[in-house]
């Protein structure tokens, strides 16, 4: 990325998350000398830093990643020491989610605003918060897990161990969770083909399309999904008080068929938001926002300690 | 109170909040200009500000009241231009848990930390964020409303109308309707007579003191208070990452036998509460906490705009 927000290039490779904690970080490592090869080719300087944006809660005070499910290995990891030492700059860890935020708030739907609520509904929920212009890190990094606040404290179990987190409904893996308890019980909870994609995994997007054609499960599922998505978003209105509220991943898409349901929990929930409603947008960058967010992080030191 | 955070001097009296809109501006005018006599009958020069706290959510960048409960005329009420009009000084609003949090950050429990949530248990749910060492605000004023945010959207019907907020539960309101549900159907939900005051009415600290003796539906309704307190903290763990949580109001005196409860709730819902736990302490000041916040609040102008 340039200083001005332009992309300038982009590689892409697979992290072989499941690999070592070492491995990881020499993929890593091997694809950002790759990038400033690039553009020590072009003709332009050393970088001013390098931007990562990590699956995970961070510790942004020691350097570590908390926990990445996604990564196995990286357990109260080290990685921004790690990262540091093979490649000699400064670099910033920042949430992936927070890194989503930082992009639209740098590049895409936020720009000029300065009380946001980013959610990104993917795999997972993710979230982050911009308070004032800056983002919400709390203690050490770790704020903003809007995905892992409790919208029925006796729903359906959520992948962080909990019952009746946001992310138990309105993520893929949620949405997955409702089709399944839907079918009958001697289905065994298996995901009926249509849902599925060529190499029959569950697709979000197929309940999505099945839901716009009019198929009554998906259209259920995603009523559940947009009323539990209304529910914690009316009490971020109550807590952050936010001018605009984007809502970003791979299970965006079905924002449309979820609003009727959202809607309704924000009017009777969300106070004070018939006098003063809240947009609610998608986000502009799509899969881009996090690089765009990671390379703002590297720009702008997350605190001064 | 003096630039150092002394109490010179305290009057209490009544604003006549079942008034008229005019006749409460005028109440607290009259109280402002005794205190203003006083502090020049010992020597002391013109104030440099005057904090008002308010019970209900405000819009700081009109500096009106949106709602408040207890005052039933201040509706989107002009309070900040009708005080300095008659004052002729500079006047800053704070919310009333947002005054609380301030003199708690300035003088009490939270001094010295700059990542706090606190939480103020009275009647009803009031709640602040200390972010960074400054007040979270978001847009105008409105947030850190943390007796708001859902922890059962079945839950008991709170005042605000919805569903299973915070407030439905751990307040003396959410006490009385938590006895009141355990009462057979025959008794129609009246409160049996040791948990009254000499007035007749609903006295949560009798609820409390019945549970400290072993009174077992006292037990149970504070049981079930703590461990939906325990799901809200759970989520403000998550969503603030706060170094310290705060505790104060009437009912913060059945913490203790909230804890049990309230503890199990975090362990299972709070993500790296076991590694980082984050201490839940009392408030210092007590009712002294809203008037020392008021006090920082007008020598603090809540944001330059």
């Amino acid at each position: 990325m340039s200083r001005a927000g332009e992309v300038l290039a982009i590689i892409r490779a697979p992290a072989g998350a499941a690999g070592s904690a070492g491995e990881v970080v020499e993929n890593i490592v091997a694809r950002v000398r790759a990038l400033q090869a690039l553009a020590h080719a072009r003709g332009l300087g050393p970088p001013a830093g390098v931007g990562i944006a990590v699956p995970g809660p961070l510790d942004l005070v020691g350097g570590h990643v908390m926990t990445a499910p996604h990564v196995p290995a990286w357990r109260s990891f080290p990685l921004r020491e790690r990262l540091q030492r093979a490649l000699g700059g400064r670099v910033e860890l920042e949430n992936n989610a927070n890194a989503y935020a930082l992009g639209e708030f740098w590049r895409g739907a936020a720009r000029g605003r300065r009380h946001v609520v980013v959610l990104v509904l993917g795999t997972g929920v993710g979230g982050a918060v911009i308070v004032e212009g800056r983002l919400l890190h709390g203690r050490m990094g770790a704020a903003g897990e809007l995905g892992h606040v409790c919208v029925d404290p006796n729903g359906p179990l959520c992948d962080c161990g909990a019952r009746g987190c946001l992310e138990a409904y309105a993520s893929a893996t949620g949405l997955r969770r409702l089709v399944a308890a839907l079918r009958p019980a001697a289905a065994g909870g298996a995901i009926p083909p249509q849902f599925l994609d060529p190499a029959g995994n569950f697709a979000a997007a197929r309940v999505t399309a099945a839901a716009r054609a009019g198929n009554s499960p998906a259209r259920r599922v995603l009523e559940v999904a947009g009323r539990h998505l209304g529910i914690a978003i009316a009490s971020f209105i109550n807590l952050f008080d936010p001018e605009l509220i984007v809502v970003g991943g791979g299970v965006a898409g079905a924002l449309p068929l979820m609003r009727g349901a959202m809607m309704k929990e924000l009017r009777a929930r969300a106070m004070a938001f018939t006098l003063h409603p809240v947009p609610i947008v998608s986000g502009a960058l799509g899969q881009r926002a996090g690089v765009v967010g990671a390379a703002y992080a590297a720009l702008h030191p997350w605190r001064r300690l």
